[in-house]
């Protein structure tokens, strides 16, 4: 059976809508689950239906939101870095964390160490789009890349599609300024080159790409897929208050507004993060799946069940083997 | 009388749109307008009593889309390189073209020339936020970027905000992966101690900042605004696109939709780019306006408007005596 180490303490609700999450994955799917943080305030929280399933690894210090990701070797006691050790240990299959983003990657490529042949673990993330949904990478963890790290990142979104997205010919593309070949920045320009050795790259892509179902994977550099991100997640939001602000001011808007309730909801589920679980970390020796901070249980649940998903599969195998393919 | 030079044929729809949106213009605001392009097929697009604003500068050929802007220099005949001729002439104080616009800027800063001081001439957009509008540059303008160009494209969207939109008290920021001094790539790091020398900085913003009202000027690299511009534009896309499938299978949603329609169509003038004119390309001496190449007549008319204020103002004068101070 898969063990899940959970960082009980890091999201920004404390140990509830984890716990909550927790147990909803529980009774969708057995697995052990190594709950790091305070035993004392967990075990009430816990139907004792599941507590065989359950076990505890004491710790009492949350990782600071505000500290560098730099420190985090220092802070020996927190949940975040025992929940990574219980990985590297091997008492632990996989990690799932809503706290410090920087933190558990820099823990878990430190502690933990990379797939063979990765020279930089990435962030990818599911982004959705009008048929389904758009794996992005990387989002965070590489502020400053090299064109052979975005190749790597490439192979790394595609043995996801692949492997866990069971999409058998995934459309892998890279970010950029235009689809000619010519556009683009230095970075990307190199990386295209290099990703075109790639079977599945289907060459540049552009932001507007990620929603409309026409890639599977769009490559990119932390930088720039970290400020997509968050620009995307701007732009919904304002549309919505927008909205909200108008309807408030008229009577029928508003009877409009209750009629297409059940659309809203279903807009919003289909857009929403906590839908998709958490984000893994690619490239890692192990399952490390970096939850939102803001993350509810719903959240929580998709990422214990896709860390299950993760650590049942050969995809760090095969990320390894495919990479082997182009060192030569 | 200011007089614009209108690059007639660079458009997606031909002439149409911007003869209409010319004829617009010119209803709410006298110019003159000195429109390059085919002089029989443009006169019968003209109303009588608005001829006496308008001359002609013949020119045949269109840039053509696929080319590379580092041809423009050889399309000697197409509408862009005349109309931009035009302004290096000084018979005209402004040029607006919905034509190639990497041609269009390469042009501009080739034959025009640069304000003083300014290194890079930047693509500067406005966005819709829920209070009013962000101006956001570079998008697109220059893809490798150093640190005193983001500094600049600071100083310029600083004296863009003062003097055309009337912000007395600007706030600059500069886009980043986190709010902290410390997040960003190397790039912008760099950037954030030269721009603290503004005043007006109030620090790193994140693609969520551009809609939320916080910040009148987010400062960039051509390549992430680029790329952010149309991730964000795919977003609104999917999200209407989403909504109206859900809206099509259910009587209730659609009786509620039509009830809404007039919270939709202000919520879609809100966040329309045709609304907004064009995009200013700063640091050039003289006044260039990038149309987008779908523009129709609305967004024609609203870059004619724009163009007339930004020629009215001295906002390069104000750009030269503000980067002449820092260059001590």
């Amino acid at each position: 059976m898969i063990s899940v180490a959970v960082d009980t303490m890091g999201g920004d609700y404390g140990e509830k809508p984890i716990m909550q999450g927790l147990v909803q994955a529980l009774r969708e799917k057995a697995f052990k689950a190594i709950l790091v943080g305070n035993e004392k305030r967990l075990k009430p929280l816990i139907p004792n239906d599941l507590m065989q399933y359950i076990s505890f690894e004491q710790a009492d210090e949350i990782f600071p939101m505000e500290e560098s990701a730099t420190e985090a070797l220092k802070h020996k006691q927190s949940t975040i870095y025992k929940a990574v050790e219980l990985v590297r240990e091997k008492k632990a299959q996989a990690v799932v964390s809503a706290g410090h983003s920087g933190a558990t990657m820099s823990l878990a490529t430190l502690r933990i160490g990379r797939v063979k042949n990765v020279v930089r673990p990435a962030i990818a993330t599911l982004m959705p789009n009008t048929h389904s949904k758009t794996l992005f990478l990387d989002v965070g963890a590489n502020v400053d890349c090299k064109s052979e790290h975005l190749f790597q990142f490439g192979v790394m979104g595609e043995a996801y599609a692949k492997v866990l997205m069971n999409i058998a010919k995934p459309r892998i593309a890279l970010l950029s300024n235009g689809e000619e070949e010519t556009k683009g920045n230095e970075l990307t320009k190199e990386s295209h080159l290099l990703l075109k050795q790639l079977e599945s790259f289907v060459g540049n892509a552009e932001g507007r790409d990620i929603f409309n179902g026409s890639i599977d994977v769009l490559v990119c550099d932390g930088f720039s897929g970290n400020v997509i991100l968050k620009a995307c997640e701007g732009t919904a939001t304002a549309i919505f208050k927008i909205l909200k602000s108008e309807v408030k001011q008229s009577l029928l808007a508003s009877l409009g507004a209750m009629l297409m309730r059940g659309v809203f909801s279903k807009l919003k589920k289909h857009i929403d993060w906590q839908e998709y679980g958490g984000a893994p970390l690619l490239g890692i020796n192990g399952c490390v799946i970096i939850s939102h901070g803001k993350s509810d249980a719903r959240a929580i649940k998709n990422a214990m069940l896709q860390a299950l998903l993760f650590s049942e599969s050969n995809i760090n195998k095969v990320i390894e083997d495919e990479l082997a393919k182009y060192d030569k």
